[in-house]
């Protein structure tokens, strides 16, 4: 499978996520228990982790599956950022307000960029990061607000503390890809079971959460597992699905391909979501959205396309080793 | 001279334009006539040049000056040009408000790129295109209404005929500028001749204009040359002098430099005079001014990085036929 291939699926799955939770309330209002959602996505991911992993197990018996404690204990680790993450973003929360939290939320893109360059020690060119920055300023761009639209001046009006913590977050949801990057990749453990590692300890944490709420809330509704269909229809359930389905693509693309991918995946899902709303909801297209889109493609074609198709090199890149003999054996005989 | 040098001091001046004109206005109206300063100042390039040109004739007795008609004839074109460019802009603004024009007018980036390799033949990179369209973008972005600015829906609902018009007008511009170009580079000969046949043409058409504007007007105020200096003030005089001077350094940069360094230029001028206009005047800073600088400041890396400072090429460009020899022996003694 291409990694193109996986990135466009997870683009189109996760722009259909935003949609599809739009589609799931009814006069802007849940009528089932969000926190309920997760939890069902990570139990579908384990369910069809588990499966693929006995398929896997049955076809060829030297599946590689690393089951030291020295291994397993490292895949809590991006549930426990998760939750840092969930929590720091509602501290943020209280200073700003949500649109000016979805401007920042653009800057994990650059965080991303630069975690993976220093724990995950990967090069890039100065282009790519011209092409990140501009992703970033593509997705920030189509989210400038209208005229016309609601509180104005409140982007540059908030507190320090919500810009210091909306910072932090964009550096916790960066970790939180990279670590997951560095632990697929880090040996030759089957897909399948490393997922059934991760998502075991995202079903634990997600249980952990519910259970967190009711105590909170003093079990006033009765414990979570006694309601947690309530108010499900069949978008509910798409909406569960459409979630577990990303995750898995994630997982895939942290495997065999990389964060930066996932990263232009999510924005681009972004964008589309912005135009599909356009026909599908009343959401009016701005000049802004038309400038971001431009500028999120321009990013994606110099982060991805090869050198040799963005500038006039004199000697294509692929052929270098030929092409050095040759050119070195006419300048010798020119001489 | 440096190009970068006097590109830089083109992007200075043409800033300092807007904010001087600016200035010079009370309660936001002209006390002078403003047609009045491009008169004015084509009289001062012409008095610059002719002065500089006598100079250089002293200095030298070869300075070369093609002055038979077939050369002669071709100079009134660009006044031309932009006379009809002047009527097009006209025409436009019966379509569309001038809001709608401005963000129009970041076309003129695109389509001079379009002219200059088509008539001038002159190959630009992908990227180069690339951070070509960028710029326009950026431009277009710094100048998106922020919320609760006035006309909200004005700028997908004007007639078509506006569009159409505005593109033409990006056109003509952009003709201006390559027609230009390719008069200054299409013989040797010294700019200052060059830029003497410009302006004489120049003020020509001025002086035609004017008399052409009292025509319309049935002479009520009397001939211009009457009312030439009415209204005039110290910073009347600078608005007029540096009008001049940015003329100057725009001839100098179509003969030893390029349209796309001069549309840099201006375009950074525009970004200039908004973060002016912020200290100055009572302008506020917007987010997508912010983005909007951040995006044409990639895009100038973009264009006029060299190739190896943006991609991490294997071999640098520079020392091409060195590291090719050595590269291509150390192949060898591997093998």
């Amino acid at each position: 499978m291409q990694w193109y291939f996986v990135a466009a699926l997870l683009t189109v799955l996760t722009s259909s996520q935003g949609i599809l939770t739009t589609l799931s309330q009814s006069n802007g209002k849940y009528k089932y228990d969000y926190a309920t959602v997760p939890f069902l996505a990570e139990v579908f991911k384990l369910a069809v982790s588990s499966l693929l992993l006995w398929r896997e197990c049955r076809i060829s018996p030297s599946v590689r599956m690393t089951t030291d404690w020295k291994s397993v204990r490292l895949y809590p680790i991006p549930s426990i950022i998760y939750l840092i993450h969930n929590n720091v973003q509602f501290a943020t929360l209280v200073y700003v307000d949500t649109s000016t939290y979805q401007i920042m939320g653009n800057l994990k893109i650059v965080t991303t960029g630069i975690l993976f360059r220093l724990f995950l020690r990967r090069k890039l060119s100065n282009l790519q990061w011209i092409a990140i920055v501009l992703l970033a300023v593509g997705t920030t761009t189509s989210q400038v607000k209208g005229c016309g639209e609601a509180s104005c001046d409140s982007m540059f009006s908030a507190p320090i503390q919500g810009y210091m913590l909306g910072i932090l977050s964009a550096c916790m949801s960066a970790l939180a890809g990279v670590y997951t990057e560095f632990l697929m990749k880090k040996n030759n453990d089957s897909l399948y079971w490393q997922n059934v590692q991760l998502y075991t300890f995202g079903v634990i944490f997600n249980i952990a959460r519910l259970l967190f709420d009711d105590f909170r809330g003093g079990f006033e509704n009765g414990p979570w597992w006694q309601r947690l269909f309530n108010g499900y229809n069949l978008t509910t359930w798409l909406v569960v699905l459409n979630l577990g389905s990303t995750g898995l693509l994630v997982s895939w693309l942290m495997k065999y391909a990389d964060n930066i991918v996932k990263v232009y995946s999510t924005s681009m899902a972004m964008l589309l979501t912005m135009v599909l709303s356009v026909y599908l909801f009343t959401f009016k297209p701005t000049l802004q959205l038309f400038l971001g889109i431009i500028i999120c493609m321009m990013s994606l074609h110099m982060y991805f396309a090869p050198p040799n198709m963005l500038i006039d090199l004199p000697l294509p890149v692929k052929a270098t080793t030929e092409s050095l003999k040759e050119v070195s054996v006419e300048r010798k005989s020119d001489s």
